[in-house]
């Protein structure tokens, strides 16, 4: 059978290794393992979320109230916005297929730093887009602007903070980069990590007026990381309405569960639950700062709740430290796909970080 | 901004209006709202299926394992097949679109019935399909073949049972219009209401092994219908695995909530439940079919949990029946927008059919 040649490029996405499979593959007990591949909130989920997920268990025979109405008056509340500019997703991810597949046909071309979020590439490529990437692995707009000029792409990713590798733009430089673009092009801001980069360093906060300032902008945010709710699929779109409608017409009907969206109003009533967890993130992100430090270790300062260490001072390969540390019940995530030798670590409890910290310490000194 | 110019062509999907925008936009209480409109189970899920999502309430905050191998191997015990025959999805709607995308590029061809499940036309317009449709409203088999030797079409779609209208083809007529069809197209079985058909009649029952005998077939299922799961957005897909590599490749990582895959585990360990539900429908399909013959409206023979009255005879269009509905509190499906006057009733508790009954004579008598 012939098939959509656009695929026939696609290697199919490497997600991190579920505690599930780590069970299954190295027989090791469930409760020994510990999952800091995939940038969840250690501390899990709002005890809000528990309740109502708990109070609504006999529900779920009814499709979802698909106007989520409700979740998008919580965040238009949240942002000071109508809530005609939001759109919820199952992840952010799925906003990014939507940007994508609403903007671009065959041929189009879209732009992104070389290495970031790896499903802008493979959502491009089923759509049978062009990839242009800059040469630095990181954000670098100077790269970027050059790349707009000469190429004119449909779409810009900004992955602010960047992700796999934690670095962040200020933003007074995206800002001034979007004074840049033209009409025609769309932003994608993908902001899956924001809460930590603010909370780090105020200078890195998208402001939400951006997507009233550039009608050509989106903003994403997920329920995924900060919020604990990485299980659900929910992350949402903010941008203006001429975006909006588009998107909308990609949104297929239902695309999160009810439960989820539930989840996601209960997980904005707990902003206790986030100041903790941003707070417990910057003084554990600080130990793997100082471990780095004292092993050299190369790393780059991470405005996320995960840290990228680059292994070129040491004796071992990416694959073989993120071996060693899935046999000994710690998943972390091997860069080698991305034609790095890094490690990406997520940053879990005190607990689990000084178990990461001991095995390590035993693998590459 | 030029979007994507495939979307110019898209009516965004209308779906059964939910409870909250009914509570919202009449004012009535939600304990007085009876919705018959999405074919919804109304006896709710099975018990276990509640005990497990609160067991499990606490865990939201870690990705669901991608691998999906635990549904998988249920479901693969359920139909005596390998697990690598099948693919989970956000509800059976997502492999509809898998199936599209995977298969189809700009112009690709897409054959169905005038009058079946809205969104093929929709997911195959987003992809820049030509969509080709029979002359009849129901399933018409010489039709299909004759559209079928004209147009080589890259997909065509059979529901079976056929969403909104009921009628449903024989399986041995299925079988025979398989064996026509050259294996570079794609047939998709959509069978979201297969259990009420095999249970009406035993000659509707699609054998699952159609995917070992033709390698250009795929069977869809959904757990949203008699499962009792339509809030958790969750179906599957049955296929060789020459399908599962390029739907795989267009599947998005994670695209369905960790309790969704649970609930779909549980759900497939109560055969009693389903058993109640298909026998208390059967029941009050029945007097349905009495109704509609005693007030003379015209009805076609249903093999699912839904029927569709013709208003012919009848004095009133069907917004003003389904209005007349929802102003005291009873959501049905009217089929204006197929080009029908005619309204789809999901079949409901006894408490509610007689409610509806009541109404429905009040209006049209």
């Amino acid at each position: 059978m012939i098939f959509n040649t656009n695929l026939n490029a696609i290697a199919t996405y490497q997600a991190g290794k579920p505690i599930e499979e780590v069970i299954r593959v190295y027989g090791i007990d469930a409760k020994n393992i510990i999952k800091l591949a995939s940038n969840e909130n250690p501390y899990g989920c709002s005890p809000l979320v528990s309740q109502a997920i708990c109070a609504n268990a006999s529900k779920v025979s009814l499709y979802p109230d698909d106007s989520m109405v409700d979740l998008k008056e919580a965040l238009a509340k949240k942002y000071n916005l109508n809530a005609e500019h939001f759109i919820i997703g199952a992840g952010s991810d799925q906003i990014i297929e939507f940007c994508i597949r609403a903007k671009c046909q065959q041929d189009s071309k879209i732009l992104m730093a070389k290495t970031t979020f790896a499903m802008y590439e493979i959502y491009a490529k089923q759509s049978g887009c062009q990839i242009i990437k800059t040469k630095s692995d990181m954000h670098n707009l100077k790269e970027f602007k050059e790349l707009y000029r000469m190429h004119h792409p449909d779409i810009i990713f900004l992955c602010v903070p960047n992700n796999p590798l934690g670095e962040c733009l200020d933003f007074s430089e995206v800002h001034d980069f979007l004074k840049e673009i033209d009409k025609n092009t769309l932003v994608v801001l993908d902001g899956a990590y924001q809460e930590y980069a603010t909370y780090r360093d105020v200078n890195k906060a998208i402001l939400v007026d951006v997507v009233q300032e550039f009608e050509n902008v989106v903003y994403l945010k997920t329920f995924s990381k900060i919020y604990g709710l990485g299980g659900m699929r929910l992350g949402y779109g903010i941008a203006s309405e001429m975006i909006m409608e588009y998107l909308y017409k990609i949104r297929p009907p239902f695309n999160v569960s009810s439960l989820s969206l539930l989840c996601g109003i209960e997980a904005l009533k707990d902003e206790n639950f986030i100041q903790k967890s941003l707070e417990q993130n910057a003084i554990e992100m600080q130990k793997y700062e100082i471990f780095a430090q004292e092993n050299k270790i190369k790393y780059i300062e991470s405005f996320t709740n995960f840290i990228t260490f680059f292994l070129e001072n040491q004796k071992c390969k990416s694959s073989e430290i993120a071996e060693f540390l899935m046999q000994n019940g710690v998943i972390i995530r091997d860069l080698k796909s991305y034609g790095l030798n890094a490690i990406r670590i997520t940053i879990g409890t005190l607990e689990q970080n000084l178990k990461v910290f001991s095995l390590l310490k035993e693998k590459i000194s």
